[in-house]
């Protein structure tokens, strides 16, 4: 067989995979989500995505649809069968099937979705070397990204805005002029030796690799401090960074028309990178 | 057969309808919708909401997976496949298929997926006559709901928080203090003789018997405002009515714990759902 995902306790030819049409996750984006990094085969920062994908559940009312000790088993499964060695685990759990109607259903099973597919890591540091570009759109997301849900459609026309502009990644700024974070990424900036990233309020989501990277520099005593920044503080970015899942440590070297760093990757794009993947935890 | 759908080309056993997990509008909400009401096997302001479908589309860019003229052969073979005489349409067009990545893709087929179900007229009758209680809530959405997406998390939520309270309706409050509108309709309040609704901007959806019924009652010389209001003039109401494609008009008796009309219908309900009746268009 080629490629395979789990659909519901199945594991199915990724063709044939498919969800009934009043799925909730269809009709309502009734759901959460996680992406999960493999590298040598092994799970990154499980724990931490594995709660935080139970926080989201929690924040919306859905049940779990299996055991949490057994997602472990479901991705090293999906693993296995797709052949990963570098690859990406997507996973997301829906409310369920019922007939069209907003309220939540009673006696409801939640869906559960889970795809896996093959990461280049060489990929990654190509891209890491020449650094990306970002472009700078208004935030028009609702007032509860902190959970990681499916209604994901203004950071879609954030990033196609970005792409569109010739960028890699798009930065959401708020009504008070202040970056949020990026359509699937948290946004840092360096000004002189301090790092800076937007705090972890109800207008971000709060990174695994965000909280990773910290707990990291922590330990290598690096100055870090969560604060907004503006346009303002941008302009006096001596480096920028976006973490993410699937991106890790990435460097920035345009932000619109301001050039970061003369438009080349830092020195301390490297400690960050190099200090994320000493500390990443694999399972 | 018992239920049909129509899915992608296809009228399919309504069990059996699925679509690919890698939709777009599974994973991402990347799509739109409209709900139709179909009386007496004919349907309901069919031009309007077309028109407002393909706005929708127009305005997250995706293009119609058909030609615009046979939407109405589509629906009207799934109300005739359906025996409905009297019912609901309900169709989603998505972005398509395509592995995740948050930009749109390349060379993609939108999807269109169309549900019908059969609807008691007497039932709504029955509602009507002894009106709905509204729980007021927080308007979490993102800031261009007059798009009708599918990013609708937000609404599900207010619903269900009305519903735990013992309501029918949520009403969502902006952090001015304003109410914008209901999760799936519109708000109304009447005042003495002036008939009050939230002005069509970015923050509310532009419901299409609204519009219908603004029509009628201009035809009537009623006394219309289209502006904001607030708690302190829900307190001052004499009637207040919602307004959606399946609940046409419909009055409300209790918002929170304030009674309006002293918790019965009042004699401008009857008005404005008459008038809304005879101003239908029927195709």
């Amino acid at each position: 067989m080629g490629r395979v995902s789990y659909v519901n306790g199945s594991y199915c030819d990724h063709e044939k995979s498919k969800v009934h049409i009043e799925d909730r996750g269809y009709q309502f984006a009734d759901g959460v989500y996680e992406v999960f990094a493999v590298l040598g085969k092994r799970i990154v920062d499980y724990d931490g995505h594995l709660k935080r994908l139970f926080r989201s559940l929690d924040e919306i009312k859905i049940s779990s649809p299996i055991a949490k000790e057994s997602y472990l088993y479901v991705i090293r499964n999906l693993i296995r069968k797709n052949n990963i060695v570098d690859g990406l685990i997507y996973l997301q759990v829906t409310r369920g099937v019922a007939e069209r109607d907003f309220k939540f259903p009673k006696k409801i099973k939640p869906s559960l979705v889970i795809t896996a597919k093959k990461f280049s890591i060489n990929e990654y540091y190509c891209k890491f070397n020449k650094g990306i570009k970002v472009k700078i759109t208004r935030d028009l997301r609702w007032k509860r990204v902190d959970i990681k849900t499916l209604n994901l459609l203004p950071p879609v026309l954030a990033k196609q805005f970005a792409v569109e502009n010739g960028c890699d990644e798009a930065w959401m700024m708020d009504d008070n002029g202040y970056i949020t974070e990026g359509s699937s990424s948290n946004a840092w900036i360096l000004i002189k030796d301090t790092l800076i990233t937007t705090p972890a309020t109800n207008s971000i989501l709060k990174g695994i690799t965000r909280t990773s990277l910290i707990q990291a520099l922590k330990k290598k005593k690096i100055k870090l401090s969560e604060e907004r920044f503006s346009l303002e503080d941008i302009k006096k970015a001596d480096e920028a960074f976006i973490t993410s899942a699937t991106q890790f440590v990435m460097p920035v070297i345009k932000i619109d028309n301001i050039k970061i760093g003369k438009g080349k990757i830092g020195r301390y794009a490297h400690i960050f990178k190099d200090a994320y993947m000493e500390a990443i935890q694999l399972r």
